[in-house]
């Protein structure tokens, strides 16, 4: 029996853009499956009372070179999205929509925001510029975004984010396997070696 | 000429308890030469408004989680110390006297201590345990301890601090080759590619 991978995420984390581009080969070389757990970071962060790192300008300032300096290990593309912190909500309910009616169409979705957020500089919080990365990843636009209305979209993730929280989530990306507990990128060795 | 690695830590940090285990390889592996520059990490975080991770409740658990995996995956002896966050202000001037007067004698000292605080639960606070440890790391207890109340000596760890936070730390251990700064044990292979 496969392992199971959780991975809770927002698209509004640089770090979550850089592990999701890592996760294909993990999966590949472990055999495990990904269940996918869109949460809202800032949601997270209020419910545990911890704070974005840029809180902290130092902290802020060393994240940027941080991310340029994995972003080129992994040899990714890459472009501080001038909209940080962006609203990122329906993004993620959209996303929501798509992983219930379609897992594949979701996954083409999810890379496609990331890349929107994370090399194209889009605003994932522009109605507009959100329904072009939607149509352009081949998902219907208008339906997803009808349906990010509803209340058990809304509710779905809002459960994720507590979900997350009750099982001691403060950040993305954050990773279980089963009860154990990974937070960043830069432990996916750690994943890795829990998943074989 | 061979490239230098300033090496910022305090004693009641147990990631730099960590990293301070792998310098030995990684100074062998590059030919760097190490500039070590205790400083106190409770003032550093002063300076730049940071805070210790378990002030996120949720944090602090995981940290405990996280270590024993680092611990594990670099085979060291650990032991989270009771007495955490000790204060180490007194460990860390005695440590600057002993790299004044005897650059052998601090690295036998600093290891000590490291050990002291991160293996055997000793509160470094405490003057007779901190005495007991100089003394058995082979160093004159009674004259370090005594210089540790010279201006001269007090002022170069708060000026060790200083400098961290004024070239961008937030955190211990932090690293610098030149101008490039690193945050934390599990950046080394970062360090160690810029050391190349």
């Amino acid at each position: 029996m496969p392992r199971t991978l959780e991975y809770f995420f927002d698209y509004v984390s640089p770090y979550s853009y850089l592990a999701d581009a890592q996760l294909p080969g993990l999966l590949a070389r472990t055999g495990a499956e990904l269940v996918c757990r869109p949460m809202l970071l800032g949601g997270l962060m209020s419910e545990t009372g911890n704070s974005p790192p840029a809180t902290v300008p130092a902290k802020g300032r060393y994240m940027t070179t941080d991310l340029a300096r994995w972003v080129d290990r992994y040899e990714l593309p890459f472009a501080f999205n001038p909209h940080f912190p962006a609203k990122t909500i329906t993004a993620l309910r959209a996303s929501l929509v798509a992983l219930e009616e379609d897992p594949e169409g979701f996954v083409a979705l999810k890379r496609a925001l990331f890349r929107a957020v994370w090399v194209d500089k889009v605003d994932p919080g522009d109605p507009s510029s959100l329904k072009s990365v939607i149509d352009a990843a081949g998902l219907d636009a208008d339906h997803l975004l009808a349906r990010c209305a509803e209340p058990e979209i809304k509710a779905r993730l809002k459960a994720n984010t507590e979900e997350a929280a009750a099982r001691g989530a403060f950040g993305a990306p954050t990773f279980f396997v089963g009860d154990q507990m990974f937070f960043g990128n830069d432990r996916l060795d750690f994943v890795e070696a829990a998943l074989r």
